[in-house]
């Protein structure tokens, strides 16, 4: 595994050359654009990751406040995890890094889009986007390929 | 207001000329997709709409079993109205129907991404897409033109 070049704890990953790079908005804009959201009962907004250029639909995992501010600020997609009950900012340990173009709401404030820079794969099983899978001759089947190996991405005892 | 054409209570609209016909997977084929959906604690599974071609993200709502299996055997994108609590059969008072050409799974099954030709405006605002409010000059609003009038759309006393 190779070692990333040194960084202040909790910085954000550099974005790749040729990227612009993130102009936050200030803390009385991004503070209006929490006014507008409309979180669930458990304060969770859903949002959607699509790749810049491609269009593709990456996928759909939940912010809440903190990760909407977070998001903003840095530049860097970071969703609520309900399974870790945390902050996930994404690529964190795949190195899978979800670098912010843009963060539209919908109508209703209770849904987000993130056009992304995605840095290699979005899903955690090595494809590209999460929505990967479809009928095919009358079956459930992973319709796309296996670009990164999810071993090497998240490590593994195995 | 102008009088669809006759067509038999329940029948799905149309699809527009050059769309091929919707190619319904078996009743087998159905059950399986069924199957690998995990739904939250209400039965729903996040649905996101995504044109074809154009790839812009339309909208994001939720669909229960029975409207993934309407969905899949219509060919016309069904969602589940959590406000309404019943079936929602996009566009079946707008008129601005979802034909569907392919429906997707993520990873963990509880989300989908159907691919649909969008007739007209897919939000109620009558933009083309709910994703249409951001930030702009320190502000949320909204960045995309109007390009029905809701009040055609849905009837107005006004």
């Amino acid at each position: 595994m190779t070692t990333p070049p040194n960084r202040a704890p909790g910085a954000s990953p550099l974005r790749p050359a040729g990227l612009p790079a993130w102009n936050p908005p200030s803390p009385e804009a991004r503070s209006r654009f929490q006014a507008a959201l409309k979180p669930d009962s458990n304060g969770l907004v859903a949002a959607i990751a699509q790749a810049h250029g491609t269009g593709e639909v990456l996928m759909l995992a939940w912010m809440n406040a903190e990760a909407v501010e977070e998001t903003l600020r840095t530049g860097r997609v970071t969703y609520y995890s309900r399974s870790r009950k945390g902050l996930w900012r994404k690529g964190e340990t795949s190195g899978q890094v979800q670098h912010l173009i843009d963060l539209r709401l919908d109508c209703d404030g209770d849904a987000l889009l993130a056009t992304v820079h995605q840095d290699g794969v979005a899903c955690h099983t090595g494809r590209r986007s999460c929505f990967s899978w479809g009928l095919a001759e009358e079956e459930v089947r992973p319709l796309e390929p296996v670009l990164a190996d999810p071993a090497a991405l998240y490590g593994s005892a195995g």
